[in-house]
């Protein structure tokens, strides 16, 4: 059977999400944000059909970034045209996000998030409303899953867009971009289309335009089949978040804004469940962790001696004895964090994961790249410190001496706002032992009569992908 | 930072895959499962490798399936020739499987599958064998992954592939295809091929030479990613699963054999762990279902009046008032099987599904397919029956009269083991309204002057897509 998904189906169907998860109330006044692209002014016009049945109050914004030259001009003037056309009252903001951008040190697809929400919530205020209607379909929602997924991210991470989250509503977000385009084409509906859309360097544009094609020759719906793989997930993961608050709260003590959590008994919970347990404890407190800090708290639970893991968000996790301190760090200055690095293992600093490993007689072929370090052992003593640059810092360049990290970060490029969140090597009497990805100071480096070699290898945290554009 | 896969890295990988999952204890015996292929190459040389550490006693056996001609004589021949080399015993096995395919009318593949399989325990068997070593590694897990995703499986679907399944166990489960290759390179192993690993046509075959090849482009890395995905999956399914065990235990009746579950209980549970709730009661009766047979379970708990739904594996659920009843079916000839349908709403046979639904005026549009009926509500009343065929059957067709569904699928050129699973729409006289797919009794069609309709919608339940040819 084949119902033809007409433009009452259409309707229904969005009719349907808004009313299953009470995506609007009776009464409610809405303000549609409007790019001028085909998913927003899909959307204005089934909000405006659905408005005489809930009495709602739909309004428009539309935020033009001072990016895209002429063509974003051309969208403004579109909207506007549009909204005189069906009496929609309009606010226009504007923004100049390429400076917003370099000012705070943001890529620019993230200052032009923050400074189009930043505008659409002033409209809000201003005008009254109550809430904000975004156009993310059923597609987007795909893309993201896809986008994480290759990039690692965990089932946490897959549960796709919310269709509502706060005062943000998603009406759209059960129709795939295909329904909308043929909702536009049967109403007549025009709309501008943004040229950066095709630009295939960009990762979502190349899940959508290279991807996703490829996958509908063996599924035409794969888009309804992942989004229903994407709900289950959405109802389990918070099956499971509940559970493991429950179990987190019945385990552990507070006391004085931290969080004392004993290792046995997390050790005894199964793996799964301590995986949630203690990532339920870090958003509880305000924190937040990705697989690789997760993986990295395993070794605080099993392994033995002091030891810390800091999250992003400024929290710390502490291992003491039997417990794990689950705490805020007070607000320094980032140049006075330091890690205190006792022995091998993980440590993190920032977005940085620190593996020290202490390199058995044959074992694995080791091939030394900017990120990793091949320490003579008997050339340098634990405990190590991992911290950033502070002012006067030095490091021991062979055939250099000793050169200003300041002027060793000009020399080689580093952006500013980098600078102070590169992390450093630091030994037990203050020597600066290396800058992963810049350079090291050859004098602990192993070499051909090395007995006890250290393995130290950093990576960047990052392991969820890029953030949801979507949000 | 870059580890070198070395082989020594390689061996000590698959041997933490082994001791992290117990795949094999001190002095077991094991089958290595021997296509010629590099996989099973491999393992076979890593088993060999690692025999002294645990005391293992290593064997062979090769199934020929009596398919691809000369290439498989090859293959056997390659084995032989491996084996003795190496010094392994060997057995060889054959099996005309597209023979026996047609017999049992089965898939060449399925079949293909379970000769095999009954071959090896066979030999293992003979041989006083403890457990059975398969070459899967991680690339066919997230083959298999991408397989169900695309299809539109759900999550407890796309755990993957189980390091260990009873006395099946799979070493090289955390070991990607591209290094079980590069191994084989390096100690210098020779393998065949199999011709059909790349023809495109096989699903398998597309995730692994264009999908993946695609996803590498972003993330070379993507198997593991994936992999993680499944393991964290695995992991959380296993909590799910326990919980919705002991909920289950706890809302349900067990009477002389049969389970009855309240239906208020049941609804007062959130969606997703009242999914899980009646998956596993289905599970601990023997029985299997898909999602959309969950779905219609949905249904049963929210809806009114008699209603049953009919589950692959002879399990039969029943609402009875205020309860669901989960009752095997007797072992009926499937003849004997009959499906009442009181009014609207949704029924299962075997692997079909029925959707009744009564149209209102000026509602969706209906595209009336060979898989569709717009039936005249006035014409037919409920209840109706969906049955198999029984002999004697005929229908009414226009212009033709009475026809023997007999002589009708015998035209139709239905392929005999389709017919006794052909559902039929019965009305409550014993007429056989509808052969969803093939023919229809036009007098009881909706036309210009029908007031009521009722759409029939049928369609197979199958949903996760194909089965795992890994297991």
């Amino acid at each position: 059977m084949r119902l033809v998904m007409g433009p009452e189906a259409f309707l229904e169907r969005v009719r349907k999400t808004v009313e299953e998860h009470r995506l609007l109330e009776r009464g409610d006044r809405v303000l549609v944000a409007l790019s001028g692209g085909v998913d927003s002014v899909v959307l204005l016009h089934v909000l405006l059909r659905l408005a005489p049945r809930y009495s709602l109050g739909v309004e428009a914004a539309h935020f033009h970034h001072g990016l895209r030259g002429d063509e974003a001009d051309r969208d403004q003037a579109f909207v506007e045209h549009l909204c005189r056309e069906w009496g929609v009252h309009l606010e226009v903001g504007r923004g100049e996000v390429a400076e917003l951008a370099r000012e705070r040190g943001r890529g620019v697809e993230e200052a032009a998030r923050e400074a189009r929400y930043a505008f659409l919530r002033r409209v809000m205020e201003g005008r009254g409303l109550s809430c904000l209607a975004v156009a993310h379909t059923l597609s987007d929602a795909v893309e993201t899953f896809f986008m994480r997924l290759i990039k690692g991210a965990s089932p946490y991470g897959l549960r796709g867009i919310l269709p509502r989250k706060g005062e943000v509503v998603r009406p759209l977000i059960d129709v795939t971009r295909e329904e909308v385009e043929e909702y536009a084409r049967i109403h007549g509906l025009s709309y501008v289309e943004d040229s950066t859309n095709r630009d295939l360097a960009r990762f979502r544009n190349w899940v959508r335009w290279r991807l996703l094609p490829l996958l509908k020759e063996q599924n035409p719906k794969v888009e309804r089949a992942v989004g229903r793989f994407m709900e289950i997930l959405r109802e389990e993961d918070s099956l499971l978040r509940e559970r493991a608050r429950s179990i987190g709260l019945s385990l552990s003590r507070e006391r004085e804004g931290e969080v004392e959590l004993s290792r046995s008994s997390l050790a005894e919970l199964p793996k799964g469940m301590r995986r949630r347990v203690v990532l339920e404890l870090i958003h509880s407190l305000g924190g937040d962790a990705r697989w690789t800090h997760l993986e990295t708290l395993g070794y605080l639970v099993e392994g033995e001696g002091e030891a810390r893991v800091h999250l992003p968000g400024g929290l710390m996790v502490v291992r003491e004895g039997e417990n794990l301190r689950f705490t805020r760090e007070l607000d320094k200055e980032p140049e006075d964090v330091e890690v205190l690095v006792p022995g091998p293992g993980i440590y993190s600093l920032g977005e940085y994961l620190f593996h020290f490993q202490e390199i058995r007689e044959g074992g694995e072929k080791v091939v030394v790249s900017p990120w990793s370090l091949l320490i003579d052992r008997d050339k340098v003593d634990f405990p190590m410190i991992i911290r950033y640059k502070r002012p006067g810092d030095v490091i021991y360049l062979e055939k250099v001496g000793h050169k200003k990290l300041q002027d060793l970060f000009v020399d080689a490029k580093v952006p500013r706002r980098e600078r102070g969140r590169t992390p450093l090597l630091v030994d037990s009497q203050g020597r600066i032992l290396w800058i992963p990805g810049l350079r090291w100071d050859a004098r602990v480096l192993a070499g051909g009569g090395t007995k006890r070699h250290l393995l130290v290898a950093v990576r960047r945290g990052a392991c969820g992908g890029e953030k949801n554009s979507s949000d």
